[in-house]
């Protein structure tokens, strides 16, 4: 069975792809380079694709810079914390409009044309606080709209389901799942601003919840940053 | 008020386009480069916008042609018809697998950062006869996901609204709103496989829909076809 699984080269993403490969699917690998500063995740994911076996892997290359509004992708500084404890509520800058709807109608694109009725992607409950296209509700309504969207469903043939096999799951829960699915962490890259070098900087939302979870976990990060 | 407009520079989006202007919104025309064949028509969206008066018109560069599946976009030849009682039924190669879909999506992104909530597309009762993606279920169902997937969606602030003007006309119809909300018809383009020098071929699905379109409108259409 084939499934199209999204990965950004990230441990979420990582841990997700295990996954798919632990239940048996054929998994095809889809990353968006969309203008984001953290390019050096790109070459994780392509790492982390073959790691897993994946039978393709395609980078798809999208313009989401052109809209502006998120320091993931625009020229607005990526915000730095001493720790966990001050990343503060409500939606983060780092939001991307419509990322997560942008890249799950891709990855249907291509499920249409593999003829593959599965997609994984690795939102999480950690996501959910902040990110509104993280959240059970809209992935939810995601699956209904793209089952109305396609010749197979319209058809009705086949029914495209959206796995999101990490949903419940804190940082700490997705580090133990990783390790059970055998990600190899070393090549997960999960930092927003890492330096000229690659290093992951230690002190932005996504370093601080990552070594977070590591931490509550008690696994190794193999990483290194630039502030451990 | 903005609007996002999605803008083909076909005859249905320039007609649509037309009826965002004369309800009185600040019109954002969104064009898709995305390998398709006819790319004549994004300078027919180029001059519609001019027409109309866009504030802004972005043409986004996405690369569908990755996945294949499509004749608009796989090297699949553009089926041909000697009139439009030959179309048949079911769903056409010229699909483009999850197209609106993805298109939406860019124009939701967009419409997040203008802080619009309004987005048009001029999705007709034609489309709808064979394109998964423009039936009316399949529209509503992309508005319920798109407030859940949206800032402001979740704030509450904002309830994005998908406006489809041409929902219940056919071609006929299209014509003459077109013609009554000021649309310059000699500036769109709806052919799918145009001849070197960018005229329409005359016998595609495209062509036939809109000759016959103006025929039954009684309106002249100043395009000037291959085979007429």
């Amino acid at each position: 069975m084939n499934a199209v699984c999204l990965l950004s080269g990230g441990l979420d993403s990582a841990t997700c792809l295990g996954v798919a490969r632990c239940e048996g699917f054929d998994c095809y690998a889809l990353s968006f380079d969309y203008g984001q500063r953290h390019r050096v995740e790109l070459e994780a994911a392509d790492r982390v694709a073959r790691h897993f076996a994946a039978r393709k892997h395609l980078t798809a290359r999208i313009d989401l810079r052109a809209f502006g509004g998120s320091a993931l992708t625009a020229d607005i500084d990526v915000p730095k914390h001493d720790s966990v404890d001050d990343l503060g509520g409500g939606i983060p800058i780092t939001y991307v409009p419509a990322r997560n709807t942008i890249f799950l109608s891709y990855a249907m694109a291509w499920a249409e044309v593999l003829q593959a009725s599965d997609i994984f992607i690795g939102v999480n409950a950690i996501d959910y606080s902040g990110y509104p296209d993280c959240r059970p509700e809209f992935i939810a309504a995601f699956e209904t709209m793209a089952n109305l969207a396609t010749k197979t469903g319209v058809e009705g043939t086949t029914h495209l389901r959206i796995h999101t096999p990490l949903a419940k799951l804190d940082k700490a829960g997705i580090v133990k799942l990783g390790a059970e699915v055998g990600v190899d962490f070393s090549q997960t890259h999960s930092c927003y601003d890492p330096d000229p070098d690659g290093r992951s900087c230690g002190n932005c939302d996504s370093c601080l919840l990552r070594k977070k979870g590591f931490r509550e976990a008690g696994v190794a990060d193999p990483l290194i940053y630039v502030i451990p």
